[in-house]
């Protein structure tokens, strides 16, 4: 099979992603970290989460969803929190402003925490919680999502993958990075097993019942237009295999970003008209950080967690297995060969790529 | 079939534990809260965690790596952290002052997180996590545990069910009390099937080669003799059904227990001499609450945790099914139920009371 894919490198695709956003108002700080976010996804790997979706973030700010100027006000403040209202704008520069405000709160009293409401899609949850690190702090970051993932015992889509990411540091090792949706699977899987013809296991999705299925084209059709059905959360349809706590986990994502925050929560997201003209997202946030040395010395820390996974990278492998990971460590792989090699474009997303450049009027020059 | 359980009521049952610990040294306070631990499990439903467990118990503190009377210290200490050393006692009584500590943390300045080193088994994960509910405060309790649990695609057990506990309140409804093992399922329940002579489903555990089996005799054998395989992290098997994320959230529960409080981590927990004995098992919690009111007012929050409810468990059902839970709601339920009709003993756990009862020389009116 041929490789068809375009190769380009990080920088120019940044540069790239911010002149796209200044064309179309951001001013130039909140480009670069609206671009730096999205081409973080690509180097680690991310593809779903990289700049496939610089058509949807462009269209988001054309209808007006996105706002590109907002007034972000802080509606709550401690010492160790804060609770901020991103008024409707792009997600990732108030994600950014939250996550350094927890930071020096951690920083300031050993631990912080800052919710956000109003906002939209955020991109990567591990690139804020990754923010931690050079603090020598433990970082997390959460955000509810679209309504995809069906409750246990349930038939629709009542809350999103809710992400959780965790990001701690080591001292020779590479970084601890949990970076995970609360489904068994993102929606983008199903439409790579959709496009491949493939079906798809038992335990990722349900039809319109809320019965399992392996037909991926259903679903993703029932998703697109709010059919019914939906993924399912880890663990799968009902309790046998721990469906429930997979649900267990949507939940606390939900409660802690939006809930907590005074966002839209559970299906509430991503409201429309009564014509269906979309409204204002208003997603919630979680970002958090604790000092390691508010614990123990941060020498020690990373001493433990060298050894810590070293001891779990050399444990014996399961038969036919040659490697046991550590969270973070495939995506860091994917760093270093990106950056090495260029980044790998689908056709499809190269070709929106270049026709956001004719409509939004910028230069493009990545292939 | 007959139900040969013996009822006993809690109130009795929590004076029975307190006059056993009482008697074996451990300071009145410190024996009430260790009996209302056990207790609290029982009235919940949660079998595994109450008196059936007194036996270990009583055996820790003979053994001598459950100290009766321990010398806690606090070892680092800012406005919203600390971190102390249980001394090698029984956990439950130091867990309830780190959980409270975090609890004024979270009065004090917005949130607060107590980190426990030199600790021994906790109890029911949520008992800490829902002390938090009366203060207006998010609760989370986290323990690591004894090494079960296969890493994704390795052999043998490496880290434990370590589990997650989340506590929020509503207004109208009940608290929201999510507290979960990060496995897919408990030991218990592999000893359930196993007296019924049931297979068990794959991606519940693994044989002594890591592959995935449905006899849960060999595995169970295993286990007691560390003779390799062991459970399966939530999503089972390799990463197709998602188990590197059950596996993720294993070291994210190892990683702020014990790496940050200087706890044993993964395997290195119960530790043997080399001649077999035990010692200390040096197990790690992490406790911390955050106070509602400093991200939103209380009022705002209680009103949206009852319409988030009502919204999930009003939703469409799956085909065949009558319910959509919220988590604790199940919980919330046995103990209503529980304290109604009293708690139903399996024999050979009220034969174990009796033996008990016998060996320290404490009277014995429960049944």
């Amino acid at each position: 099979m041929v490789d068809v894919r375009v190769r380009v490198w990080a920088e120019p695709l940044r540069a790239f992603c911010v002149r796209v956003f200044e064309e179309l108002g951001v001013p130039s700080p909140d480009a670069l970290i609206v671009a730096d976010v999205l081409v973080a996804a690509d180097l680690r790997g991310v593809d779903s989460h990289g700049v496939a979706r610089l058509r949807r973030y462009v269209q988001g700010v054309r209808e007006g969803t996105m706002i590109v100027r907002p007034e972000v006000t802080t509606i709550v403040e401690t010492p160790a929190t804060a609770t901020l209202d991103a008024g409707g704008g792009l997600a990732q520069p108030v994600s950014y402003e939250a996550m350094e405000r927890a930071i020096q709160k951690a920083l300031d009293v050993g631990a912080g925490f800052v919710t956000v409401r109003n906002s939209n899609h955020y991109g990567i949850a591990g690139y804020y919680a990754m923010m931690a690190l050079e603090h020598d702090c433990i970082g997390i970051s959460m955000t509810n999502a679209a309504p995809l993932v069906v409750p246990t015992f349930g038939r629709d889509g009542m809350y999103g993958t809710n992400p959780i990411a965790v990001a701690a540091p080591a001292g020779e090792e590479r970084p601890f990075v949990l970076d995970m949706a609360t489904s068994t699977v993102p929606r983008g899987k199903l439409e790579v097993y959709n496009r491949q013809g493939r079906p798809i296991p038992l335990g990722w999705a349900t039809d319109d019942t809320g019965t399992p299925t392996t037909d991926p084209a259903p679903v993703l059709d029932n998703l697109l237009g709010s059919g019914g059905g939906g993924l399912l959360p880890l663990g799968g349809a009902g309790e046998l295999m721990g469906g429930h706590k997979g649900y267990g986990l949507g939940l606390l994502v939900d409660m802690m970003c939006a809930v907590l925050s005074g966002a839209a929560y559970a299906d509430l997201v991503y409201p429309k008209d009564p014509d269906g003209t979309p409204l204002p997202s208003n997603l919630g946030h979680f970002f958090g950080a604790w000092r390691i040395d508010a614990f123990r010395p941060v020498a020690e820390f990373k001493a433990a967690m060298d050894d810590w996974q070293r001891r779990l990278r050399t444990a014996p492998k399961a038969e036919g297995q040659a490697r046991i990971y550590i969270h973070g460590e495939k995506e860091f792989e994917a760093v270093e060969r990106r950056s090495r090699e260029g980044i790998p474009l689908n056709p499809k997303v190269a070709a929106d790529l270049r026709s956001i450049a004719e409509e939004v009027v910028v230069g493009y020059d990545l292939e």
